[in-house]
């Protein structure tokens, strides 16, 4: 076998879809010695994030936790405990995840109805309202906050009055979303709500903020049929975060160190501060693409703050881009997925990411790789332009 | 909302059923920045981490990979994507991990046929073979070669050869024997097995390695159903971790440069090295238990060297001796669980916590807080029969 040398990786500008870059503070409590997972100790510091957590979940959600997984288990523990076979869910497909979402609700026996409309662009109550419709009984409505495939942002304070009105509860999915640009579950009336952390939250990834809330418990409460899996099972995971303190599996404790001090950075900084700088750096990247001729792609006044699909211009080779980006910048976006690769280049400005310095950086590196491939814009467009958005121009 | 203060946990010796204690140059490779999932240097990183796995899983498989959750999502990722509903499943059921195999394979609509001893014993071949006749088709045979929550230890050098005569496949469940006693995957015929981060490998907990034998992926390429978990389907999991590095979902990456850097600590020290390691302090506990009164609660020729179970004497108070080891000597060691809890203690020496120095710690403070609760045994008795034990005695 070859030897695997020190670990040593490039100190890359992480401007992809995430995993976005992590404080030194989130790396060094990561770095902490560790204590076992029915410590004391641990246990006040799982009392800690579920705090943290409704903070920034703006919930007052009891259950409310990181499940042990990435973002894709807390979107399967959504599910999975909500749904039984036999049920109708509907589904906003407008990108990858609304698709693995209907692949999720098929593997659960359940039915998806799904609300199609062209990826990049949100869906409307009144598309709601006609999907809801069509079913006997919907079990519930699950909607895409953030759409990272797309940059596309969802609007959903309309929403739960329809679903609520037709008996069904609201699920979203926030990860990318989640500490950037405001999700307000109580006010907003969403049932059931996932993240990641490593996207706005600037932790490393590897769990996922959750929250359900009574409407949800109740559905919960009342399954006829034990939860498919055992590992995401949220009656057996609530009796460990809860008070009973009964052993389900040993929690992930390194990762928990990095998310309680993701959240005691968020909680630093403040949500309305730390939305404010998501908005600033995007407008102010936007900007800077419009100049050099990169317009952004998710459909106009519902763009993300967090997540940039930028179309790639006529002639451009995508990968030679990005892989220069990465070799002479060492800088990460995100390519296309699915129908849209090759089309579109995703960049992320999501938590410590979402920076003045990094938005100047990666116009200015893009302007230079795409000069070469026959892209012309005036020198120092893309950078100018954004200097005069912050400068609120 | 209260604030959460600075991370300061207390410095933990780690004795119980795991976490165990973690090198600092795990901590250290954890706390490194972070590079993307799709990385090219990621992609390098996982490539070493597979070869690594199949050196301590001491096979050839192709499909070796950590399923990006705790112990128990390698058991559940096992289970899922070997078993569709109406099968019928063997599983040796002699404590905790036992129980939930049963658990899950109900979940997955198949039919467990359960092999039951007393806690805290092994199964014979004949037990086996016994069951394999109950059932008319039996889909796989599953066994927990290290229960956690009994420190037996399951032989099953006999086992494959049962079990595949009657074309069925061999699960293991390896989670607390990985990396601390021999676990030889190709030599013994093991199909599919699983194991934890948190145990014999000193890694923190949030990672599974799995490993997948050549017959177990014929019966993953024949499934006449999805995989009912999204997140643990092995099908696509195969995808981003073998040569298409198609995204599945955000790998765990902080968890992974952990898991690279334990993995070679466990290569630098050399397998044999390490289990002699794990034996000699094993046998130096149990002989310093023995003379304080101690007697281990497992199987006699069936006790693991990772995991002790030691039987609590009569007039003891279990919690509070947990208590007083945590809060005066801050040495963790594990409770009994289910039917064995207020019965035994388990105390872990597994990977880093497998040391001489903690052998004699936890000898000398369960010593001194025993003789406060009554019960009485010569003094230095315990240590001194474990520097017996290490002078080869």
């Amino acid at each position: 076998m070859e030897t695997a040398g020190e670990l040593a990786p490039s100190a890359r500008v992480l401007l992809g879809p995430g995993p976005s870059s992590v404080p030194s503070r989130v790396l060094k409590a990561m770095a902490t010695p560790l204590v076992g997972h029915l410590d004391p100790e641990f246990v006040r510091l799982m009392e800690e994030t579920k705090a943290l957590l409704r903070f920034v979940f703006q919930t007052k959600n009891t259950l409310t936790l990181p499940i042990s997984g990435t973002g894709s288990a807390g979107m399967e523990a959504c599910f999975v405990n909500l749904i039984e076979p036999g049920d109708e869910v509907i589904v906003g497909v407008n990108g990858v995840f609304g698709t693995r979402m209907v692949d999720i609700v098929e593997r659960c026996g359940a039915t998806p109805i799904k609300i199609e409309t062209e990826w990049g662009r949100v869906f409307t109550p009144e598309q709601v309202q006609a999907a809801l419709g069509q079913s006997k009984r919907p079990k519930l409505v699950a909607l895409v906050h953030a759409e990272t495939s797309t940059g596309a942002w969802q609007p959903l304070e309309e929403m739960a009055k329809i679903v609520h009105a037709a008996g069904a509860l609201l699920v979203v999915d926030a990860v990318t979303s989640l500490g950037g640009c405001p999700v307000k579950v109580d006010e907003w009336g969403i049932d059931a709500c996932y993240s990641g952390t490593q996207k706005c939250l600037s932790c490393p990834p590897g769990l996922s903020p959750v929250t359900f809330g009574q409407r949800a418990l109740e559905v919960l409460r009342q399954r006829k049929t034990k939860v498919q899996s055992w590992y995401l099972d949220m009656t057996m995971i609530e009796k460990y975060w809860g008070e009973e303190r009964v052993y389900h599996h040993t929690a992930p404790i390194s990762m928990n160190y990095a998310l309680r001090e993701a959240l005691r950075l968020v909680q630093e900084e403040g949500l309305e501060a730390r939305f404010r700088r998501h908005e600033r750096n995007h407008v102010a990247l936007a900007a800077g693409l419009a100049a050099m001729g990169l317009p952004l792609a998710a459909q106009e006044g519902h763009r993300l703050w967090t997540l940039n699909s930028v179309t790639i211009p006529a002639g451009v080779d995508d990968a030679a881009v990005r892989r220069r980006l990465l070799e002479e910048f060492n800088i990460e976006i995100g390519a296309g997925l699915g129908p849209l690769r090759g089309r579109i280049w995703r960049i992320g400005l999501m938590g410590d990411s979402s920076s003045r310095g990094n938005v100047l950086l990666v116009l200015s590196a893009l302007e230079e790789i795409l000069r070469t491939q026959g892209h012309a814009c005036a020198p120092g467009a893309g950078v100018a332009a954004a200097q005069v958005a912050y400068a609120g121009g």
